[in-house]
């Protein structure tokens, strides 16, 4: 492999000016506006495999284009399929980036850009990886299929149909996937499990029109009064969500899971100054850790109503409302929450509020089993790439897709993270480490080998 | 009289022209941006008094001018003081107003615009009415003082270090305010009791900033749940402020007054019709007229947090806030309220957020004597503009400065208000029933006259 060696030196900053180029295409999927530019990011993702000489389609779909791809298959050898997506989170609030989301800027050894880590970064690192094996050998050394979406970030709503036509053409031993965080700086890691979420959005309306809380107030239900009465009833003081028969179906941690948890070099003190917070708080009789990574948990994401100018209004809204969502641990099933919270709210909602409750997203939370050649295969390949062998961990972050993927594809998945807790995904100043970034190409590139050597049953 | 009436019938126009001139003025104080305008409506108002000869002054304060006029003595007759405001309430929301709401338009007898009603056009009234006696008979029958400020929908916080040192300029027998509503259309009335308020901005913070709410989710409290359990919890399910002591100091209201207020014509089908709303709701064990009128209110009147665009965003906000109010009945101390307020709420707040809850203006409520002259005075004269004897009703709005100016001059206050209930004040298509402008007017022209002929002690 040594020749992957200077091959992938010599590129460092043709890579970094791809993956900069890349991070200037606002495709923020949720976002109806950037229609457009999402679309752009697609085709620019596409041509990179036109480039390695892939067979790549543009694949149209109800909402912004998935971009397929494939390499020759190799007789003998396994298929894998990497997944990733082009499309990004919106970049809001504006005034806290330090540079502008979408001018990549490099500061301290890191890229600072909107989708620099979430997924744009991470997912290049695949593509680059084929693109050393083709540019030094000519060729890989075992079949590669790129499904790279537009819409992971409002919830894959065209992938699952496109996973229904396209289960032949899809066909792979296994999924890659890199769209999550290493443990620690410079401690890698495989992600075995990931949350599910369920995400909604609810509506209240009262009067027809805004009101004068001095002649109305108190003689009619308060739209936002109902709002912030309903959001709280949905958790206790233990934080226990009080949705009932929320917690039934969840598969508990093993001891086992919660033992090698603890013994993970984790600082409370260090967390808490990371995220600029004095104290922790979570659900009753679990570690951090626990909360993070494996158990259930309830964020309001969004709320609004009335008056939010400077000053005082004496207003009694006509309308408000929130976004929340609930992670779920594995095995919770997202439609059974959407209807009991929906009888839930419907109870809750005081007289004269109509109250509208909109299903955004929903997937399940998943564990991969530790037990495959698969994951032997990652791990020596990550400790090629990153010098270190990874820990294996669990993730809270939810990639609603790799159920579909093993369930409809019959294939396991390993889910590779080369980002970092502190990359500020989904936040102002996202970054990805430009180290990790040529870290990943690397072991990627070893992936391709170690997968490779192992043999398919039928 | 008669000479009133033809000269009243000849201006009409003209004194809607006048209206409407002041009604362009956006004088929103509670918005910075609007300083220029909101003096431009004071010298708009102080004009009015020039061009009688009143002895006219704008009074520079640390926030916007008050403007302060009068008229000459009249020996043996009492002083008058007029109290108004020629600021306004915010526009928002601008998409809800059918004209824009600093174009004052005509429809079906209303004139639509912001302040119309509140405070403009009925203050206009007893400026016209003025006019009317100096324009006719050369001068008035007894001494009118006018105080009109431009920070009334701010919270009046320069007003009472003026009374303070004003209070020999401003001495006076009665206080003459038209801020508030008749009891319905065609049914004048004199308001005997004001609520207070007490209103608040708090402040939320957690993460240093927004946050992936898979990756943090659970381990770290979220700013707008904690707000929404902050707020839910100020109130209970028999609609009970839960502040300790909230009650403790209430005027209870008298058989007298519920059996009064039991037999005006009020159809709770009609009033739901009004707001657009199925059901009402309020707190236990009172009708819907004392829980406007005599009953503290709870009304969150804004909230914000996190990400409220299109589509989804799975973040864990760094900050949310609210404006919240309550209503006080008189009785009610704004200070010792603020204080248990903000011992609950240092009480609720979860680990990992910090507070700032600010005070943003208080005012107690009152009720004012119904056996005075002065309240008879009045009602001839509503009887003579309006062609009804008026009924006496408390109302759920505050006008701060009622109890200061009962407290620091030691005058009766008489609160006649020429509005509807259903002229928007505080919300889009704010409205003024143009012939309730004009009998505004002539029942002030009266006024002077009925209390002009009250003979004053001492």
């Amino acid at each position: 492999m040594t020749n992957f060696n200077s091959y992938l030196e010599e590129h460092r900053q043709r890579f970094e000016d791809d993956l900069c180029e890349l991070l200037r295409i606002p495709s923020v999927s949720t976002d109806s506006q950037y229609k457009h530019e999402v679309r752009q990011a697609g085709e620019w993702v596409a041509n990179q495999f036109r480039k390695l000489q892939f067979e790549t389609e543009l694949i149209e779909t109800a909402g912004h284009p998935i971009v397929y791809a494939e390499s020759p298959p190799v007789e003998g050898a396994p298929t894998v399929l990497v997944y990733g997506h082009y499309d990004v989170q919106p970049p809001d609030p504006l005034d806290e980036w330090i540079s502008p989301p979408f001018e990549p800027t490099c500061r301290d050894g890191n890229i600072y850009a909107r989708g620099a880590t979430d997924d744009k970064g991470q997912m290049l690192t695949h593509i680059k990886s084929a693109q050393a094996w083709i540019e030094t050998t000519g060729k890989l050394p075992l079949q590669v299929k790129y499904l790279i979406e537009g819409e992971e970030e409002s919830g894959s709503e065209n992938l699952g149909p496109f996973l229904e036509i396209a289960q032949e053409r899809l066909a792979c031993d296994v999924v890659v996937i890199s769209d999550c965080s290493q443990f620690a700086p410079g401690q890698p890691a495989i992600t075995y499990g990931l949350k599910g979420i369920a995400y909604y959005e609810l509506r209240l309306t009262g009067p027809k029109q805004d009101l004068h809380s001095g002649s109305f107030g108190g003689a009619v239900s308060n739209p936002i009064n109902a709002l912030s009465r309903m959001l709280a009833a949905l958790i206790d003081e233990n934080n226990r969500v009080t949705i009932p028969g929320f917690y039934d179906d969840i598969e508990p941690l093993s001891d086992r899971e919660r033992q090698q948890f603890a013994a993970l070099p984790f600082s409370e003190q260090e967390f808490k100054n990371q995220i600029g917070v004095e104290d922790l708080s979570g659900e009753i009789g679990y570690t951090t850790l626990e909360r993070r990574w494996a158990r259930p948990t309830y964020d309001i994401n969004g709320i609004w109503g009335g008056y939010q100018g400077e000053g005082g209004k004496t207003v009694l809204p006509a309308r408000a409302g929130a976004k929340f969502s609930f992670r779920l641990a594995p095995g919770q099933v997202p439609e059974q929450i959407s209807s009991a919270l929906e009888s839930m709210l419907t109870e809750l909602c005081p007289p004269g509020i109509s109250m509208e409750l909109e299903d955004m997203h929903g997937a399940p939370g998943i564990v991969v089993s530790l037990d495959s050649p698969f994951m032997s295969a990652a791990a020596t390949a990550i400790e090629h790439g990153f010098g270190r062998p990874p820990v294996f961990i669990r993730e809270g972050g939810t990639i609603p897709v790799v159920t579909e993927f093993t369930e409809k594809l019959g294939a396991d998945a390993l889910l590779l993270g080369w980002g970092l807790d502190d990359d500020n995904t989904h936040s102002p100043n996202e970054k990805f480490c430009l180290a990790d970034f040529h870290r990943g190409i690397k072991a990627s590139t070893h992936l391709w080998q170690e997968l490779s050597k192992i043999i398919i049953d039928g």
